[in-house]
Parts: structure tokens; sequence; C-alpha cells
């Protein structure tokens, strides 16, 4: 038994499998949700994934020890400002949000003394979304990022890298800035594209889709991922997600060159220089 | 037993399972292979897809009932050259290809009198390709878009619907010119995307690519397909493909500037009007 309570503000499918899988793993003994609509947290204690809830965040934390923030990460700044307050001493305050760097710093800022912050990213979940979708083994498997920065105390990093360790995930501690350069780059992108997509078919012809197949399916299935966490990343993660769209646009408008011109040396050396990469994926 | 004789020109992935699909339902008795790798051929006929093969696609065609074009989409109009004088009254030309519209035509040009092109194109494949991946059922269950046009023979069309029934896929006719503004959207745009994501990736840091995760991984697959096909597919369809990727790059643009502007509230609404086009896949 890691925890005697925690708290999980924010129940929907990554806050609810987190609390699954630490009720499996006995991780702790009493969790209290909270969140801003009251039937989605009632249906959650139905269910089990929760003990009790409280609809005031401040009031959730009242003798947690160990706090997780769900929420999309929009709302992070105002919701640890509301339970600074509540916060025990040794408390350990941590997220599962997309969006590390300067957020994570302000985080530890809002952090009264005697509780410590550590930022985690598990690389789970993506298009669906809800406690009815929730699972413990969610994370079995998936990697986590944790995001330790010079301030992080370490005893309490050890106990956030237990809970993802015994959650069957695969660490990697990574500096909370680079954290966001590689996910604006593996993730961010790839997300404001596979939305793009879809806004291009309803503009030029949304019955074609009928005769999309799986290649379609795949590359677009991360546009059904919930709009309010992804407008929240890419505000919070513009820089670098903006330089990652610049050089997208530079490759893609490469490749349109070529297509123009019938250029099907050039194309098809553009083509193989990405199949090489895309094949390599898992293979080192 | 619906054909005597057929030459299957292109013995790869797509070429392979015809060629699979043609003996386990008994919808031919002989299988002539034709393509430019003699070791590929060999192989094939090692492994019983093929039952003898020819390196020159005249003499590969001699007294066949059917013809399937299943290379490159850039290779059709010379090898339909090539076999003209060796095609026998009464046979029948089809494909597999990506492309339709205008080569189509060109390729009904250069029919002679009694033999009928007759265009189709298997909506299955994408990211494997060689023999290796060859599997009779790769067709079942997955879309079959047939092109007739003014000038196809009704029963040579009837004999080709036939064929990709007995195979279990699902058949759709469309004029040749609608397949190609629907494919440019719904196929070409997607794997032009996820080549210009791979290179972007390339540009910045391949070694993100150790944090990438499902959405990244499903996103990017169609991306390990063959550069010598899309190549030419790109090209062919250009005109179509062009238009698509113009708009794709308006609504690219227009998700850029919210970013920019942090536009919470029209960047969720964009996200939110991608995420019910592509819930709503499959379910009319």
């Amino acid at each position: 038994m890691l925890f005697e309570r925690i708290t999980i503000i924010g129940v929907g499918l990554i806050g609810a499998s987190f609390a699954l899988a630490m009720k499996k793993y006995k991780l702790c003994k009493y969790i209290i949700g909270n969140g801003r609509n009251p039937e989605n947290l009632k249906r959650a204690k139905e269910k089990g994934i929760i003990d009790s809830y409280e609809i005031e965040p401040e009031t959730a934390c009242i003798n947690s020890d160990l706090i997780l923030f769900s929420t999309p990460v929009g709302c992070f700044i105002n919701i640890a400002k509301k339970i600074k307050p509540s916060l025990k001493t040794g408390a350990i305050v941590t997220d599962v949000g997309s969006v590390k760097g300067k957020l994570v710093k302000e985080m530890e800022n809002l952090m009264p003394k005697g509780v410590t912050f550590v930022g985690a990213h598990p690389i789970a979940g993506s298009d669906k979304s809800g406690i009815e979708s929730a699972s413990a083994q969610l994370f079995s498997g998936a990697k986590c990022i944790i995001t330790p920065s010079e301030n992080t105390d370490k005893n309490a990093l050890q106990q956030v890298i237990r809970i993802w360790e015994t959650f069957g995930s695969e660490i990697r501690l990574i500096e909370p800035e680079e954290h966001d350069r590689i996910y604006a780059l593996v993730s961010h992108l790839p997300h404001v594209i596979a939305y793009a997509i879809m806004n291009t078919i309803a503009d030029v012809n949304s019955s074609y889709l009928k005769f999309s197949g799986q290649g379609f399916i795949d590359t677009t299935r991360i546009a059904s991922s919930s709009p309010e966490l992804w407008r929240d990343i890419c505000i919070l993660n513009k820089d670098n997600l903006l330089k990652s769209l610049d050089t997208f646009k530079k490759n893609l408008d490469k490749i349109i060159q070529h297509i123009r011109a019938s250029d099907a040396i050039s194309l098809e050396k553009d083509f193989a220089k990405a199949r090489a990469l895309r094949q390599g994926i898992g293979q080192d």
C-alpha cells in the first residue's frame, strides 16, 4: 500500500483508468474523485472506480497523499491555485498531461512548501474518451514519460516511478522542455494533421468517405480525439508545435512541387526516404 | 471455371493475391506470370502462385482469356502497346490500379478489336508489398471499385464483377473520372501526407521516433507503402490530387492561425467538426 488516500481531478478515460489500476495493484486505500460533471462522478462511484467524490477540488484534496491532475492541461493552473491551501505537507501532486515544459515550472511554483509536483505523461488513450472506456490495463506495456526537474524531490519521484512501474508501463525520464519538443513532433503534429484531413473531406465532399479504405481509417483515427484536450495541448505547446508544422509544410510543398512537375525520380526518392524511416520504427 | 488461361502482369502483393484467389475459387485453369524480376517469378512459381512464367509480356499474353495489369500504373501504357498484337479476340483485359480516369480511356484506345478493357480497383493492400505477404483472402470483405465506361462490353463487365464477387469483395460501380476525384481525396492525399510527416521527423530529429505512441504508428502506417507505386499514382492523378492538397493546406493554415492566436474557441470548433465527421465513418 503506497498511499492511504488519493484524489483524481478529472475522472475521464485516463483518470478513471489510473484509479482502476491503483485499486487493482492495491497501491492505495481510498480514492476521491473530482470533476465538473456530477453525473459523471456519480456514475464513476457506482462503477466502483472511485470511493467518493467532491464537487470542489479544494475539498477533494484535503488529507490526500497523492493528487492526480487528469483534466485538459488548460485547467491545471486554475485548479492548482484552488487546491493550494488544502494540500497536506508531504503530499505528491502529479499529472498525466501531454504538455510539460513551462507548465511543469508553473505547477512547481504553485506548490506549497513540503509538496512536490512530479510531471508524468502516459502514452496511452488518444481517440477514446470517458469512463466507459476506462481500464486498469490501459497503461500496461505503454510508455510513460516522467519529467523531473532540478526541483523535484527524489523521494516523490521514486514513488511516482513506482506507480507506473507497477502499472506495467515502460518508464522514460525526460527533461520537461525536451518532452515538449519530442511530442510536438511525434504526437501533436499528427493530431493537428488528422483533424485537418477530416476538415478537407468536409470541404470537398464528405459522401466520398464511404469509399475510404483501411489506410484512411488508420491515418485519421486520432481525429476522433477530444477537441477540448487537444485545443489545450496545441495552445500550451504552441511554439514547438508551430515549428513542427512549419517543417511539415516545407516537406509537403517539396512533394507538391515534384507532383506538379511530374518529377517521378524526386518523388520516388522522397517517398523512399519516408518509407525507410517508417519501416525502421520499433526495429532498433 | 470462368477462364481457361489467365496472365498476371506484375506478380507483387496484389497480383499474387489475385492469382491465389483465382485458384482457391477455381475461376481459372492455368496462370502465367509476367514481370521484370525473373527471381520473383521463379519464387512465385515455386510457391504455386503461378503455373509458369514468361519474361516478355507479349509472350505471356498469347492465348490468355483474361489479362490482369498489377504493375505500378505508370507502366500500363507501355505494356499495353507491347501486348496488343498478342491479345486473342474475346480476351478481357483488367487491372487493379489506383488510378482510372484518363488511364481507362487510353487503355481502351489501345485494345484491339474484340478485346475489352474493364478497370477495377480493389481497396486492399497498402503498406505491405511482395508475394510473401500475398493471400487469397486479401480481397474478402474489402471494397472493389469497378469503373465501366460507355465503351465497356457488358458481358466482359459481368465477368469481372463475377470474379470480385467470388473473392468476397463489395462491388461498387463508379465512372472513371469520379473514381479519381474520390481517391485523390480519401487515399492519395493521406498517402502524400504520411510520407511528408516521416520526412518532417527526418528533418527535425529521427531519434524522437522511439517516443512515439500508437497514434503516430497508425497515422503513418501508409508511409511504408511502395514509393514506386505511389510515385505513379500521384503523377497520373495529379490534377485531382493537387486540388485536394490545396484544400488540405487551407484547412491546415486555418488551424495554424488559431494556434498562433491562441484562439481556443475556434480551435475547439475546428477539431469538433473534424471529430464529428471521423466518428460518423461506417455508421451510415
